[in-house]
C-alpha cells in the first residue's frame, strides 16, 4: 500500500512499544505493517490505534509474529532477553531487518543471535539515541587527537529522582575518553570533587553530577586548556529519541547484508 | 587639569597595584592623581608609568600618601590591613572616598574604621567584582521568590591549579541562596556527589566543582523545577574586574555622605 | 474532604484545560474541585478523568459555574474574553480567588474586571510561567545596576515552526532591559545583524534568533563587559509550566484582600 | 644544552612574535633557540629577554636567519608573506620543520613553498588553534552522519569591536558543515534571521552573531532534531592558543618526511 519500508513493533502494549507505535505512525519513511503482543494480551484482535485509546489506524494486534513479518521489511524489538531471541528466529526466517533495543542480554544470549545474524540484518545497541552514539565516538576521536594538556571532565544534568551519580551514559563517554587516550579510566577516574583537594592531576579524567527538576539528561564532554576549551554536548530533551534512533536503524538496515552491526554503524562511524 | 575624579593608588608597585594604575589611566571617567608606595621602595621617586616599563605619564610615585591626596577625590587600597588603617586617616584627613580591597582584616581592625567613615566615605568590600556581587544579591531574591519545587544548584568551574572545591564564592552564593529560602545553609548542603546517593533530597542546596584549563571562575546558580530552569551565571575572564568594581565605587562614593558602605550599595542593591 | 484549597477549571476539555487538570490533580498542595465547559458540550456530566480517556477521579464535568465554585477556594481560567467576564462576576460572587491566563483582552474588556476585583483576588497575566515573569523582573534591576560599559544581548532559541523572530518574550525582556536602562527599546534596538556591521554601538540592545528542532523556549539576557559577564537565562522544557504558575497563582491569591493582581506580586517581586 | 627541540622565532619584537617566545620559553617541552629580526632592528643582538623588558635568558637577536636556525630543530614564523618566502629556503636548507602562521599569501606566493617542501616539513594554517581546527572537522563529520532531520545553526559570540558577522571560522564551520552534507553553503545559508521569517527551511544552516565585551571568540555549531541535540563548542579565551597550535606543529614535525602538511594533519584528522 505504501512504498516506504514496513515496521512491525513487538511488545506492543508497553510503554517503549506504544512510544514506537507512535514515532513509526507519524514518520513519513516508515509505515506501521504490525504489532505484536503476547498470547492472552487483552489487546489482540484490536485495532492498536483504538487500543492506544485513539482512533482507528487499520493495524490489528496479533500474538503471530510470522504473520506480521511477512510482509514488513523490519521489526523494532524492546522486549526482554528470551523474547528476543524467540523474534530474532522468526526474522531471520522473514528475511527483515531486526532492530534490538532489548537490554540486559547475557553474553550467551548474545551469542544466540549469531545463527539469525547469518541469514538476516540485526542491529543492537543499549542506547539507541543518534547523539549519544555520535557523541561516544566523538569523545573518543578528541581525546586520541588531544594530549594531557587538555584537562578532561564529563559534566553531566538529569533529574531529581535519579538515583546513581554519575550516569551510566557519563561513564560510558568516560570510557570513551580513556580509551582515546590510551588509559585505563580506573587510573585516572576523579569523582565526587569536595574540600581540600589539591590542584588537579594531569591527566585525569573527571566527572561532576548536577541533579535538578525533571532535567531527561544532559551531558557534557568538556577539554580544557589553556586559552581554550571544546565542549562536546547532548540535550536529550524527550525520550522519543530513542525510538527515533530505532526507526533510523531499520531503515540502515534495508539492502545491507546479513551480520550483527551496532548504532556506530548505522551512523558510519565504526572506524 | 582632568575635570573627572582624581583616584590615587596605594601599594603601587604590587601586582594589583599595577593593575589598578592601568586601569584608571585608560579609564575616560577618573584620571590617575597619585601613586603611592611605602618609604624606601626602589619606585619612590620614579615616574610610575616608567617604573612600570612603560613611557612617562607625570604622575611621580611618592611615599606621603597626604601629599598625594591633597588634590585627590578618591583612593583605592588592594594593601595590607595596618597600612589600610593609616590609609583611613589620611583619606579622612583630606576627605576623599576611601575604596577599600584588602582582604584579611579582623573584626578589630574593621571597627579601626568607624572613626574615619564618620568623617569620609569608605566601601569596603572582600570581593569588588561587580557581577559576582550582584549574582549573590540576585541570588538571595530568587531563591526568596520560588519555594522548594525549584532545585538549587550551584556549579562552579575554576582553572586546574585551584586546591578547594567548592570555591568559596559558590558557597557565598550558596548562603545567600540558603538566606532567601530561610534556611541554615549547613543544614542543605549536598557536595561531592558520587554513587548511589538515591534521589535528590527535597530543599538541598547542590554544589559541583569543574575543574580545567585555566578558566579564572565560573558560578552557575540554577534553580530547576519540573519544565522550567532559571540560571543565573557570572563568567569572569580577566582579574581586571577587581579593579573596575574598584573605580566604580570610587566615582559612586562622589558628593555621598560619610559612612560606611559595601559594594550592594554601590549597585543600588542593598534592600 | 480534603485540607488543601479546592480548584475549579474551566474550558475543561481544551488543552489548556485538560493540563491544567491534570497539573492539578497531580498536586499535593491543591485539589481538583471542579471542571467546567459550556453548556452542551458532550463531557458535560461525565466524570472528568473517564472523559480525558483515563479512570474516572469522581469530578463531573459542569456546565453551571457558580455550582461548581460553591465549595471552591478558586477557578483557574485560560478561555477567551466574554468568558472570562462572566466567569469574573460568579468568582466575585462566590468569592473564590479568579486566575486569569486568557489572553488577548481589549482594554475594555479589562476594565470589566474593575468591579469583580473589588469584592475578590483576581491575578491576571499574559504568561504564568513562573520563570520567565522572574527574569523580566531581574533584567530590568540588572539592566538599572549596570552601566553602559555592559552590552546587552537578548538571545532566544525556538523550535524549527515559530514564525517570528525575536520571540514575543524575547521582545518583553528586551523592553524591561530598556527600562532599567531608562531608555527607548526603539533607539537601542539591534536586529538581525549580518555582514560589515560596523562596531556595536555603545547602548545598543542586541538580539539573536536561534531556530531548530523541538526547542520549547530558551531566552538569555547576557550582559557583557570588558573581563566579566552575567547571563540571566531561563529554559522552558514543558509547556505545563504555564498549569504550574496558575497553580502558585491560586494558592499566593488565599486570604489576600480583594484585588487586582499580576504574577509579579504572586511573587514578591512588584517593587 | 637542552634535549628538548629547539625553536627559532622570526619576527621576534613583533605582538606575535612576543607571545611566541613567551610560550616557547615557559614550555618543557621545547626551548628557546634563537630570535630573529630584521637588520637595523634596534633588538638586533640584545638579549631577548632584555629587550622584551624582563630578565636575561641568554639568547641574542639575530639578523641573521640561518645562524639562529642552525643548531635549532624548528623555526615559527607568523611574518609577512615574503618574508615567509625567504625564510622557508633558509628552513629548507638547515632541514628545520617550518611553521608557518603568516596570512595574506597568494596563492603563486603558496606556490612557491613548493619547493622548500621537498627538502623538509612545512606546516601551514590560517588558524593555528587545535580547537578551532579540530572543530572544523567535527562539524563535517557529524553533518555526514546526521540527515536533515537535524537542524544546523552556527552561533559566535565575539567582542564589541568586531566590525564583522558572522565571523570568518563561523562561516568556515558553515562550510565544513555543508560539506558534510553534500550541500553548496550558499544554496542553504540563513543569515541575520529577524521579523515575520516563516518557519526554518528544512537543510537551512543559519548563524547568528553575539557581541559584547571583550569576549574573545566563542563558536557553537548545534545539530537540533526533535528530542535531542548535540553541540559542539569551542571557547579561545587567550589569543596564546595560536602559540600553542605553532609548537605542537613544530614537535609533531620532527622526524616527519618533508611535505606540505597543515594542522589537520597535526591533529591527525585529515582523512
Amino acid at each position: 500500500m505504501s512504498d516506504t519500508p514496513g515496521i512491525v513493533i513487538t511488545g506492543a502494549s508497553g510503554r517503549m512499544g506504544q512510544m514506537l507505535i507512535g514515532q513509526v505512525s507519524a514518520s513519513d519513511r516508515v509505515h506501521l505493517a504490525g504489532a505484536v503482543e503476547r498470547a492472552g494480551h487483552a489487546w489482540v484482535g484490536q485495532d492498536i490505534g483504538v487500543a492506544m485509546g485513539g482512533a482507528a489506524i487499520g493495524v490489528f494486534v496479533t500474538d503471530d509474529p510470522a504473520a506480521a513479518m511477512k510482509d514488513a521489511q523490519a521489526v523494532i524489538d524492546f522486549t526482554a532477553p528470551e523474547a528476543t531471541l524467540a523474534f530474532a528466529k522468526v526474522a531471520a526466517a522473514a528475511g527483515v531487518v531486526h532492530v534490538i533495543g532489548t537490554t540486559g542480554m547475557s553474553d550467551a544470549q548474545i551469542t544466540g543471535l549469531d545463527a539469525p545474524s547469518k541469514q538476516t540484518v540485526i542491529v543492537r545497541a543499549g542506547n539507541m539515541s543518534l547523539g549519544v552514539n555520535l557523541l561516544t565516538q566523538l569523545t573518543k576521536r578528541v581525546a586520541a587527537a588531544l594530549d594531557a594538556d587538555f584537562d578532561i571532565e564529563v559534566i553531566e544534568a538529569h533529574h531529581n529522582q535519579k538515583v546513581d551519580a554519575p550516569s551510566g551514559t557519563a561513564l560510558m563517554l568516560g570510557e570513551a575518553a580513556a580509551e582515546g587516550r590510551g588509559v585505563a579510566l580506573a587510573d585516572v577516574s576523579d569523582r565526587g570533587r569536595d574540600g581540600i583537594t589539591g590542584a588537579r592531576k594531569r591527566g585525569d579524567i573527571g566527572f561532576t553530577a548536577i541533579r535538578g527538576g525533571d532535567i531527561v539528561g544532559e551531558h557534557d564532554v568538556m577539554f580544557a586548556a589553556a586559552g581554550e576549551r571544546i565542549i562536546l554536548r547532548h540535550i536529550a530533551s524527550d525520550r522519543a529519541v530513542f525510538a527515533r534512533g530505532a526507526i533510523k536503524a531499520a531503515l540502515w538496515g534495508q539492502g545491507k547484508p546479513a551480520g550483527a552491526y551496532d548504532m556506530l554503524d548505522v551512523l558510519g562511524l565504526n572506524d
